[in-house]
């Protein structure tokens, strides 16, 4: 294989999933660079280090970028792994790198996050990926793999083409399991299903874990009924769902130690929160479908509240 | 007029309202006595030091009691002024001192809160008491009356007989404003209809006060929603509101300062909140009237879960 064979990959947001995804496939003999903001320094010195139970992940990028108006060469896969924030143009943000045939790959949580990327690049290949793997940055470039690693990805709307499948095969490769599915937005509904009640819920409750949420049953009964209005919604959109898939979620959840959810952990530490990409866009549809979620959008808005309450405070909950 | 003559008052839970109506009293006449327990010995030393726009209330009553045990000679009018907390007897803390020609008047906050004592106490002359006042505790026994003092009362569950109409008349005399309704619970539906919305959701929001509350288009939204819910209910409940009170509600909030409700303020420091006499009770009868208030039982279901969070943690949110 000489280096103009080698799959081009240009992972944008080299946060925790990010890199992860980048060792994945620089292990299965990718060209990797990474653009990546806050550890620009570190990396671009010393490249990741990565403990996994995979073996020492660690790897220096082909490139690392500390802007994107620095990638000028556009790559087979950009990898899209930034978070899904109110305010951030991420169509904006990827444009620089994108060319005509490179594949959009979204590696983001949420639903509904896919629009507005395809409606930006309709000439582009978009594929929507689930990552599900236990992973988290313990210092700067310093990435520790916990647990998990496969990425459930397909062609956004739907399809399972050739991009996609190259691309799990390189993840397989790479030791993280690459599961191509043609139908990738149903996958989603499935993972928002779970995020889209026990994540915001967990900010109003104070940032309470798993354990706090299935421990009481007036909790459960909640949970219950937010999941139920997902289910109504993913129906409307297309995608029905077995209302059992409830039963086990909660069951599932018990069975794990009590954790916190991302959403939990950024509203502890004051970071900003994918409320829109977990909540809002699930309501957004509701919307456009005529159904009613009155518990999702109470949620929803009693966050909004709070998170006005905490800017007009100037500071977070620990602030 | 001779001391045998002298209506007889106890206040039970001489905290910043029940004092204040006693020194009310006091002023009209009345012999009043005081239950205080955790201001006991400076109210039995120095009685009631109480500033007002009326004039200088302090006064001295009859008697101090630390419990109700002592309490051995039934009065006129019981005056019960502790908050309805989960937990919390009412029927068998008042139970000692309830006399047969006792009328007993409850002067606390919520629905549905007078029920339980109706049915200890069927010979009894019920009477329910709304307090439209501005008053606080600046320090024991010291007591500062900013505004307003009007207490809107009649029999429960109707009627405005002999023994609201006498108190109504003292409360006047005395400054106050005693105003007697014939319809106590539809008048309270009223005032429900503001705390049911606003005192919960400001817990949600953190301690929110009502200028965060109004200023967000978002969250009036989630206001009128909920109010709209609990209009439903009173109907079920056999008394109607006009629906305009809600703009109404929302434009009389917005004239005033920001302030924080007596439920953000309990949130804030830490004190147990009425949470079922404000919102619970109402949850509990749309359940009895099946009427769904999928918004009112999530905000309940969230805050419990967030007491059951900090409960878990040990602390207080300031804790």
């Amino acid at each position: 294989m000489t280096a103009s064979d080698r799959t081009r990959v240009l992972v944008v947001g080299a946060g925790a999933i990010g890199s992860f995804y980048g060792a994945i496939l620089h292990r299965a003999g990718a060209e990797v660079s990474v653009v990546c903001r806050s550890d620009y320094e570190v990396v671009r010195e010393h490249g990741f280090r990565m403990t996994s139970p995979l073996g020492d992940l660690s790897f220096r990028p082909v490139a690392v970028y500390a802007g994107m108006e620095e990638c000028t060469q556009p790559p087979d896969y950009l990898l899209l792994c930034v978070k899904v924030l109110d305010g951030v143009d991420r169509v904006g943000l990827i444009r620089p790198a994108v060319g005509p045939e490179t594949a959009i790959v979204l590696v983001e949580n949420g639903i509904g996050i896919e629009r507005e990327v395809a409606e930006a690049f309709p000439g582009n290949t978009v594929i929507s990926g689930l990552g599900m793997v236990g992973v988290s940055r313990v210092g700067p470039g310093r990435i520790r793999h916990n647990h998990y690693g496969r990425l459930v990805l397909g062609d956004y709307p739907s399809g399972a083409g050739e991009r996609s499948r190259k691309l799990g095969a390189l993840l397989d490769e790479g030791g993280a399991g690459g599961e191509v599915t043609a139908t990738v937005v149903a996958a989603r509904w499935r993972k928002c299903l779970w995020n889209t009640a026990f994540n915001p819920l967990s900010v109003l409750g104070g940032g309470a874990d798993t354990g706090t949420m299935t421990g009481s049953e007036s909790t459960e009964t909640l949970l219950r009924a937010l999941m139920a209005e997902v289910v109504e919604v993913a129906a409307a959109d297309g995608h029905p769902m077995d209302a059992e898939l409830i039963d086990q979620y909660l069951e599932r959840t018990r069975t794990f130690p009590p954790y916190r959810n991302s959403m939990a952990l950024d509203y502890l530490n004051g970071r900003p929160l994918e409320l829109d990409a977990i909540l809002g866009n699930v309501i957004r549809i509701a919307e456009e479908n005529g159904v009613a979620v009155p518990r999702l959008d109470t949620v929803y808005r009693s966050i909004r509240m709070l998170q006005d309450m905490q800017a007009s405070e100037d500071g977070g909950p620990e602030g």
